[in-house]
């Protein structure tokens, strides 16, 4: 992807302390210089892979680089797929002029779909603003479906705006959007070694952002609108999954407690199976939460609804539960499960999937 | 189960915040009066069945107290089964005048089989000590297959022996016992409503231990054994499980730091489905270890083993390593990972399985 002179970039890598080689090179060109492109590979992922991995990713980028004539710092690196395996570097740079040459603005959906492994759909999504009757563009893509449980960022989400925006704020707003979409998803509960999330502000647009503006409440809305779209796009599409199920915990402590309970449950091996079975089966759901190191729950407080439909009240089953309302629900593609845990005001809301036959069959079979 | 006159009892429970009523009453029972029986059902977890179920456990008791003419306070009760369901109360304390009269001190083996749910085989175990030349025996069962992460102790676990041992000390004894032995397996990371392990001392064989006794190291390491074996039984039952799998982490700073990034390779589902496709993927391990919250974790330091085979060495493949010697060690049905963090001398080891089409089969269709 060519990013047009002048664009500012922000970016959020994987915290988790096994980085892959093009995330540490990333990290380093963008600290260095205000990136002009960003070269994606989809197939390895370039982790584990120590020095020599190191000195790939630095290799592909030069080679970019003279192709572009611009210097190799302006270039970030991102790849995905396989750990473990040196890159072909010859299969990654040969068709480097053509890419070059043949780069357009249209080139989104093309892009979505070059940089798919186990997705099963490409993902993008796009949407246009009226700020002060200037229209300002958000448009993203993403990958990902498995080894899902973003510290930071998933695997490989590209953002881009034609607003401008001062560089500092690019950063602190991608962080707090990434908060609420990317690290509010969870397929397995495993955080990839390659998670990398891009925002890019071309100010193409002429249209100036900053916090105070008056037009920045509408922008952010948009942004996140586009982020947590993208989020959701990769649970939907997780390895194996056949429903689609929000996690809200509300009447928590603080937001810190409402999240840990939604991923506890969220990544529940049981609550998981139970989904796919379609099974409206609570006492997984509470015993879940019960293990979720929440300082003195009191489990005689809590409410579970399925949608609409109250199971749980007082942390026993609800007098006004029949079971066939709560596998109504659960028997659809997508519903929300909430858990009401009585003891403060804090709410959050986590995306996630089941376990289902197909995921094993993914994760065994890829990679043998 | 009957407990002879003046044995001593001592009770580990699930720290689960969500706890079954009859985990609460036994707990109750077991501060009040030595106990003198275990009523045990199977089926129905008498969990999330608020008031009611504590009517029901305590029902349960004063029945076989009147059959057994002693006070309902010297009996614990335990369930295990499905959650959210009123005890059939009935079907519970009608046979219990023959259940009585046909006690006997074999019935070890036919109490392992009646506690079953999903577990496929009864899990029993039993070791003959000679402590100063008396014949000392420790004898245990188990039950557990799934929502497998003891907390404390698994789901119903039940050992006796002969010896005596002051009561303070019985219950240190098996608080230390169940860490190393239930409290370091796992099979989904799920943890039990209804955990609980029993120890019985009944002095019958009229060798009396204390920690200061010269017997008292070769009755730890006794009893131990019997712990370990039942604890493991469980994971090789592990529902739907192909493999045993001993994580080792070793070169940890302290074990609290070695037990956490086992336990997290362990219930790491892509580490769970490579292990089920016998694929020795260590950049999954890696990528698991990565993200288990091990501060200032160096992965270029990191080693991994299978069996004897050295996989990975600072952090990326080993110059030493073939896959297909990688392959053949996880080929088998019972292998160690060895995982070496190179920052400490601590070390811990915890044992679990893979991750099948089966258990999701299992935990769709039960209770369905």
């Amino acid at each position: 992807m060519e990013l047009v002179e002048g664009a500012r970039t922000a970016a959020v890598f994987t915290r988790n302390a096994f980085r892959a080689a093009p995330v540490v090179v990333a990290g380093e060109h963008l600290a260095a210089l205000a990136p002009r492109y960003l070269l994606i590979n989809a197939g390895n992922a370039n982790a584990g892979t120590g020095q020599a991995g190191l000195t790939d990713a630095r290799a592909s980028c030069r080679a970019l680089a003279e192709v572009a004539g611009c210097d190799p710092d302006a270039i970030l690196p991102f790849s995905t797929g396989v750990i473990g395996e040196r890159l072909a570097l010859d299969r990654l740079t040969a068709p480097l002029e053509a890419m070059v040459s043949s780069l357009s603005a249209d080139g989104w959906h093309d892009a979505a779909q070059a940089i798919m492994t186990t997705d099963t759909v490409p993902k993008a999504v796009s949407r246009r603003l009226q700020l002060g009757g200037v229209p300002v563009t958000v448009t993203g893509i993403a990958k990902g479906a498995g080894m899902i449980h973003p510290d930071m960022a998933t695997m490989l989400a590209f953002v881009a705006t034609d607003a401008s925006i001062p560089q500092a704020q690019l950063q602190a707003l991608l962080s707090s959007q990434v908060e609420r979409s990317f690290n509010a998803i969870t397929v397995d509960g495993d955080t990839s070694t390659n998670d990398a999330c891009v925002l890019v502000a071309t100010g193409m647009s002429g249209v100036e952002l900053t916090e105070s503006s008056s037009d920045y409440p509408a922008f952010y809305a948009g942004l996140q609108g586009v982020m947590i779209e993208l989020a959701q796009a990769i649970v939907r599409d997780a390895e194996g999954a056949t429903r689609f199920v929000a996690i809200r915990v509300e009447g928590a402590r603080d937001e810190n407690e409402a999240r840990t309970a939604a991923f506890t449950i969220a990544h529940s091996p049981l609550v998981k199976t139970a989904f796919f079975a379609g099974d409206p089966n609570w006492g997984r759901i509470l015993a879940a939460l019960g293990r979720a190191g929440i300082q003195s729950l009191d489990i005689g407080r809590v409410g579970i609804f399925l949608d609409e439909v109250e199971v749980v009240r007082a942390g026993g089953v609800s007098p006004e539960y029949y079971e066939e309302n709560g596998a109504r629900v659960m028997s659809g593609e997508a519903f929300t499960v909430t858990v009401v845990l009585g003891r403060g005001e804090a709410a959050t809301v986590v995306w996630s999937c089941d376990l289902s036959y197909e995921y094993v069959r993914i994760n065994a079979e890829y990679r043998s």
